[in-house]
């Protein structure tokens, strides 16, 4: 390993060992349970890393923006879904997209959306219905009978839109601790969303597909009865939020931010790092007694990083800075201007705000964000 | 106002008439107060804003990486302060830039550092001792004699180090409610100063400046007696973090995010934004009753945004998505495709997000995180 003498500021360090098992795993995994496997990209959001779900048959993706759509179509994906309610103000380009990319998805909540989508395509594209079965950020409300007909009525009149199925996203699952619960809330809302289906089937509406979307559903629940499609995206990295839920093993986690450490504080048992908001993002999730860890401290060491420092966690992170928690015994190893590895609390957010992942070996992966 | 129609996608725009105001008013308070004034950039990172601060005769700025220093060191600042600890691993771009930066300070608060950083120097170069007056982030604790003696001596007895003062940032006061409450931890903070700087003149190092930094303080407190110096940064912009502790008036808030309206939930009052945490960042804070809100919606109009909607607040943020709260009469009035603003929960790092920000006649202001 001589990557680390090179590092001088944060740097988000991939493993693509471990990058790359958790894609077989999960493609192993899907194919297992008979469920089309659209795995979502935004986690990564990179070319490279999509060329790794194709080399384990992966055809198909999801993406969260009309922009990312663009780029891995630019990048011979041919079968995409954008999993955001439709953005009318970019509708000339979503247009464009529907023309050049054989196999299109688009999400639709409202009826005014589907009539305005409608009128600006000139090709037939295919069009899920999002659900709300009950985590509340968007789509339409599984029991809303009447919203649901007149939606999927007015998308089964247009000239262009093709109705496939139900999607949803069950966000709750991330607030979750162990498989149990995470298996609870996922039957609860996969009742939801199979009660929604039902609902449409006896308006004429049969054979909607079903596609459900988290991490933690997808890597614990090991039946997908009646689901058409899973679309986890998380899974590629993991992060130290995954870990807490038990969605995955240390072992897993595919990235660590590497740190320079700034400064120590014995007396208080912290390091301050070189590594803050900017570089890890915000995200936070409980950790054992603390309601507020951004991430978990390790060592790097010549193959990679070791499993979290019992006890370590990241305690707070201002614009650059972050101050890290740490046993005894390893702060009294670390000096100023060492690096400390951090296991993000949201890897999705830390790629976002770093642009750019280091392999072990030292070779940038560019994304999206670089363009 | 023919900005908005152009909007596709979040935008952070940026009203100038509100920032220049901000700018020239504090200006003028350090004026007034006798105090240095040394604006902390991070804020904005913008080589066209600092020449905004030229125009009111501000020659002295802060920054919070060695990045920051040579992006506005090539933009013809000659008097800058890196405010934070010294990263060891960036020693040789740290020397270089005290060849070229006339006037470049830097902070230290190790035996260690300061011995590493006199090895790599070869020219004089000015040092602030990072105090830590009881924010707990980062510094040598105000109390804690023998190592400020120790450090100091250290730096005294340095071939290229000048020991120019004591540093410190009263990050207590960004979670403060009203004047009172700021004013109270800045002088609690300061009187820790006072007490580090004089320890100090006792053994023999007199004449040390004293530099503070929180917008809070900076844009509260009538009577900075005693401090040389003041490096606010987020006045720049404001957010609803500072307005939300009083640091501000709304129509003194710079910055708005437009985020298209992506979906309506009339039945429970909310509306669903293209505008999530890689536009926003996941930083918030408690407003009213509510412990956790992302940023405040307003309404966009002909000369920009309006006064925040009552009872609005951002609710939750994903990726992508972001759930505003609103009245039910704004609400009414919003359709798919329409703008929301949102006023930042934290303006530097809804900045850093975004990359560059557009004024409300359209023009671009770019800054070093597009390099």
């Amino acid at each position: 390993m001589t990557l680390f003498p090179e590092i001088t500021r944060p740097t988000l360090l991939l493993d693509e060992g471990r990058c790359r098992e958790n894609i077989a795993r999960m493609a192993a995994k899907a194919r297992r349970l008979g469920v089309h496997f659209r795995p979502h990209f935004k986690t990564h959001q990179s070319a490279e890393i999509g060329g790794w779900f194709r080399d384990e048959g992966v055809r198909a993706c999801t993406v969260s923006s009309v922009m990312m759509a663009q780029y891995f179509a630019a990048h011979g994906w041919e079968d995409i879904t954008i999993a955001f309610p439709l953005n009318l103000r970019e509708l000339p380009a979503v247009a464009e997209l529907a023309r050049r990319v054989p196999r299109l998805h688009l999400l639709l909540e409202s009826v005014e959306s589907a009539a305005a989508l409608d009128t600006a395509l000139d090709a037939p594209t295919a069009v899920w219905l999002k659900i709300d079965c009950g985590y509340h950020r968007t789509g339409i409300g599984w029991d809303d009978a009447r919203l649901l007909e007149h939606t999927a009525a007015v998308v089964g009149s247009a000239r262009h839109l093709r109705l496939h199925g139900l999607l949803s996203h069950f966000g709750d699952t991330y607030h979750a601790r162990g498989a149990e619960e995470v298996s609870a809330l996922y039957h609860a809302s996969l009742a939801h969303l199979r009660q929604a289906q039902q609902t449409l089937a006896a308006h004429g509406f049969g054979a909607l597909a079903l596609s459900i979307g988290d991490t933690p559903s997808c890597a614990l629940l090991d039946d997908l009865g009646g689901v058409t499609e899973m679309r986890p995206g998380n899974f590629v990295f993991y992060d130290s939020t995954q870990l807490a839920i038990g969605a995955c093993t240390a072992a897993e986690v595919a990235v660590a931010m590497a740190c320079p450490v700034a400064a120590l504080h014995p007396q208080r048992g912290e390091a301050v790092l070189y590594g803050g908001a900017i570089h890890l993002s915000k995200d936070f999730h409980p950790a054992g007694d603390h309601p507020v860890s951004y991430g978990l401290p390790v060592l790097l060491g010549e193959h990679g990083w070791g499993e979290p420092l019992p006890g370590g966690w990241v305690r707070s992170l201002s614009q650059e800075h972050g101050v890290a928690v740490l046993p005894p015994v390893s702060l009294a190893q670390l000096h100023p201007g060492d690096l400390l590895g951090i296991l993000p609390a949201h890897s999705c957010l830390a790629l976002q705000a770093m642009r750019e992942l280091v392999t072990l070996d030292g070779r940038r992966i560019a994304t999206l964000l670089l363009e």
